[in-house]
């Protein structure tokens, strides 16, 4: 297929973009495409590309931008329940301590996980999942981590695995069991960290291995933080997960700057999430390594909180930044891209180009794949957006609905109904 | 028509909520409700009608919410071309008056929608009202503005009127000849407040009166602001429009507190819209008046300043806060009210109910239709919407994405695409 007549073709050539390059668009002009066997087999002007493709079947773009698919390298896509009576004690003025007081927190939401059969996990994502394709994610991070228990994440596992199968946003899974301490040891963070380490990890590569040997291993992440896991235990379950094989995460400076960043840094981390109260010595760390740094703009948005990752810090040190929805049922429920990327404009002073440019080819690098996702060139995968607008620039400008008219995921076209609505 | 098994119907029953009544959502539990001829006949709970009218045609809304549509009352709907560029412009760090000085700014709008056919600025504008209805608004004011002369003030008021014709979504018509000084008279806003008054309002009466007989007057708004309208100048506009027969309204106090809220108050107007700046006795003086208090949390998240309009001092005085959009194209180009009240929650302090409230009856107040709108009581017209979701909490919690399955504007119901898109 010969996808042509982009107003602007976004490529984001050249790999996964660090500090002040962030924002290298690779704009063609009336700009084309052609995907063959769900690959991306030539890039150039519609000119070109009709002239060397003259028999290869067309679709035309009408004068608008054709981009890479969003890639959401941070997200916790499956639970059940929710916690919006929480939302509305939190606006009503109640303290969070007395929300927590009161079962609230992430622990009620471990609660409802804990007791939710495999259908009903799968049956209560899928409309997230789809969400997040409807805004034009074509990829997804997405973590287990309300289970803290061995049975309830082997659940979510299977249940993302499933969900990767059946639908048409491609998952990248990673284990979180390190995502609170367990209630069962909430005197004993250290029993619940040598749990994870010593006998969570372990099973779960032996299961892995049998159960899903033709995926790549998942990552295995950490909340390293204040009242979660001490620097010390995440550098244990870190490096155990590391000995095993695993690619590593780290939620890292969400409330208090503990020193994981430079941890995610030194030991080769894909990314390190969160950042918002890093040093300046771990985001210098951080920009000497390959891990990259992934901001998640909606996380204060939904706390109403003022501070956000210091992008222009990050990119003046010359690190790899990404952006990432977040999406979780406590702090932060938004599926779209878009939505991150109009707040990322706004509260980290990112331009248009380099939101872009850190939700698709450079988050592509915190989940490893920036090989064969992220951008448009011969070769990648071909994920890609056709927009409903004819400038990139409208992107983050405009907020609120969902610019992406069409989706096309392993060269597979699914449309996003224009109107929205259609009588009944 | 019997639209039954709601999980909660919030009916907004018992008119506009002045005060710490706001969020007094009159839910019913289970709740049905029978439309007839496009207007509300009946209100009750699922067994109840389903007793009284056993030979109604069902509809079943599957343990979902259901609510009265939106209403936005404050929106510069109508306009031609986009301020993408300068969006990028203040996002890279540019000062806002280098942009103004590089022809930026409204007077940027002011020039493409000059120039551009009523046809084209029907198209162009198509779209917004679509997505605005797509995500639950059954009713907007629109305003004029961006002609700022005569010729081009009425050919958008033509414009709007073929709009409201044509589309599911009923229009609030209001001429803001007033929305800046032309730049014709920019050394003489004076002479420009005299063309308003005395030349374009009283041939606005007359050419109403000829060509939309059917219609009600529109509302005539002011920009009373710095380096818009003076107070004395927004006095003199807002004193001719009323003496002609025309309602009111008045942007006030965005930047600046320069009275208008309090000069609304007294004029009797339906409502004064931003009150970021508002003085205390301002906020009193709206308070003891039937002048709704518009927010609009849009702008300040669009401009990504801190400040917003204090929904808490507006309440305490016993004011009746309603919520708006403003979707416009220099400020905040945001078509949902979802977004509004999601900003509204976390920025204004409004809970989900709060801002529920203000979104439907106290926002058709504001355009003065609270005897027909935004509520779901007997003898209303039956504009309402059925979720996604079963409880209204998840309303703000939720942002990013459209919670809206289902639009019933005046008894005809329209399906929002429940998955967004589908394999072509």
């Amino acid at each position: 297929m010969l996808i042509h007549s982009a107003s602007q073709l976004l490529t984001l050539k050249g790999g996964p973009q660090r500090g002040q390059t962030l924002g290298s668009l690779g704009i063609i002009e009336n700009g084309a495409v052609v995907i063959q066997d769900g690959k991306i087999v030539a890039v150039g002007t519609t000119e070109d590309l009709k002239s060397s493709f003259p028999n290869e079947p067309t679709f035309d773009a009408g004068h608008r931008v054709i981009m890479p698919g969003f890639v959401d390298p941070h997200t916790h896509l499956i639970w059940a329940g929710d916690r919006a009576n929480e939302f509305e004690l939190k606006m009503s003025g109640v303290p969070y301590l007395d929300i927590l007081a009161n079962g609230g927190g992430i622990i009620s939401t471990v609660k409802t996980t804990r007791t939710a059969s495999m259908e009903a996990l799968i049956a209560q994502t899928r409309p997230r999942l789809l969400s997040m394709f409807a805004h034009g994610t074509t990829t997804a991070e997405a973590k287990t981590g309300y289970g803290l228990q061995t049975s309830t994440e082997l659940r979510l596992l299977k249940a993302l695995i499933a969900l990767d199968d059946e639908s048409p946003l491609d998952l990248a899974i990673t284990f979180l069991g390190a995502h609170a301490i367990a209630p069962e040891y909430k005197d004993n963070p250290q029993g619940y960290t040598d749990e994870v380490a010593n006998t969570m990890l372990p099973m779960l590569k032996e299961w892995w291995e049998t159960h899903a040997p033709r995926l790549p291993l998942p990552f295995v992440d950490v909340f390293c933080e204040t009242k979660a896991f001490t620097l010390e235990q995440s550098r244990q379950i870190l490096i155990q997960a590391k000995s095993l094989g695993f690619p590593l995460k780290i939620h890292a400076d969400e409330f208090d700057n503990l020193g994981g960043a430079a941890l995610a840094a030194e030991l080769g981390a894909a990314s390190a999430d969160h950042l918002v109260r890093t040093s300046d010595a771990d985001i210098l760390a951080l920009a000497k390594s390959d891990t990259v740094a992934v901001a998640l703009p909606c996380t204060p948005f939904g706390l109403a909180e003022k501070d956000y990752t210091p992008a222009g810090k990050i990119l003046a040190a010359g690190g790899m930044l990404a952006l990432a929805t977040d999406c979780n049922p406590g702090t932060s429920w938004n599926e779209s891209m878009q939505m991150a990327i109009a707040l990322a404009c706004r509260y980290m002073k990112l331009t248009p180009a380099q939101a872009i440019a850190a939700s698709t080819i450079n988050s592509a690098h915190a989940i490893r794949r920036s090989d064969t996702l992220g951008s448009i060139e011969v070769g990648k995968q071909a994920d890609m957006l056709i927009l409903s607008v004819d400038d990139y620039r409208q992107m983050g400008y405009r907020y609120g609905s969902n610019l992406v008219r069409q989706i096309i995921k392993r060269g597979r076209t699914y449309s996003v109904d224009a109107g929205y609505y259609q009588s009944a």
